[in-house]
């Protein structure tokens, strides 16, 4: 398994956390998104969208990080993904709010503000302030999204809340969240990322 | 099973389209979005986010069309979502592609022209049409996005794909979309909304 993956990207990150915490080996080719790799004839072949993540397993592509999480909890860890309809529907409303509120609201604060991208930061700040308040509520007498442990929900939905106040979005008002984070900082074989310090 | 809706939400009508096709029995609940009655407390109680579409079944509430899409197709029509890991993966990635290049491309165009919403037209319809360009990719060659028969990731997909042009988006750039949205509308059951006429 072949992950291609660059050090700030959250949505990359998200894949080798699940890899991490599972112990599952892979190799992992880094892509240079400042010097435009991303853009090249070479990874556009692999992805469409010029991004990362892409994961490669023998035949196999795959361009999005949500698509990634699921087929790798179903080959190596089915623990992560459960699969009776009311917790998978739950896993897969979580996973929506990472790409909705997560992606367009806290990571692009983030990208605003750190690599000045062309976005309304007021529009963008207060989506993901409306995604940090469900998170929170959500997280209400829970350690974990969904169920008594975590699954592919928490992962998918960890980086971009955890790196919220790189785009201003302080956490302080977030105790249920705060909490939550430290959890998942003590799971067996945690890594960080530039932003989330392990704890 | 209740679900609230209301006839111009293309998220809604990703569920409705999924329980006709399956021909499972369910309560409508309409909501009067122009009125504001998604913003109302007996609402936001259902949903954080204030929208629709919600679902409720027994004691489960699920609040985003892709969580209420996998749990249908889990309780009552499996052969919706393939679990072996690549086939999942596929239609997982299909699905986030229609959260984020069909939620915030396609759709926000339409929530633009039609209902003069605050967004960057130019920037909604770049990333709509390249979500055009690699769903009409993704099926070159193919009848369906993942394997031989349709899935939940045909049905997340289709809706913003085929309203695209209600956002000044037009279709006939890619004629693949065209032969699949004609292929969605035969399937026996098959309903449409405002805007997606039936065959």
């Amino acid at each position: 398994m072949k992950l291609y993956s660059a050090p700030p990207s959250g949505n990359s990150y998200k894949v080798r956390l699940l890899l991490a915490l599972i112990g599952q080996e892979y190799e992992l080719v880094e892509i240079d998104m400042r010097g435009g790799e991303n853009k090249s004839p070479d990874h556009l072949a692999r992805n469409p969208r010029g991004q990362i993540p892409v994961m490669e397993d023998g035949n196999l592509t795959l361009w999005d990080s949500q698509g990634i999480l699921a087929y790798v909890a179903r080959k190596h860890a089915p623990e992560w993904l459960p699969l009776d309809p009311a917790p998978m529907g739950q896993v897969m409303q979580w996973m929506a709010l990472a790409e909705n509120e997560g992606v367009y609201g806290m990571a692009r604060s983030r990208a605003v503000i750190r690599l000045n991208r062309p976005w309304n930061l007021e529009q963008v700040q207060e989506h993901g302030r409306s995604g940090l308040e469900i998170v929170n509520g959500g997280l209400a007498g829970c350690e974990w999204l969904v169920g008594d442990r975590p699954t592919i929900a928490d992962i998918a939905v960890f980086p971009y809340v955890a790196l919220s106040p790189e785009g201003q979005l302080p956490l302080d008002p977030y105790p249920d969240i705060n909490a939550w984070i430290a959890r998942i900082k003590t799971l067996p074989g945690f890594v960080g990322m530039p932003g989330i310090d392990a704890a």
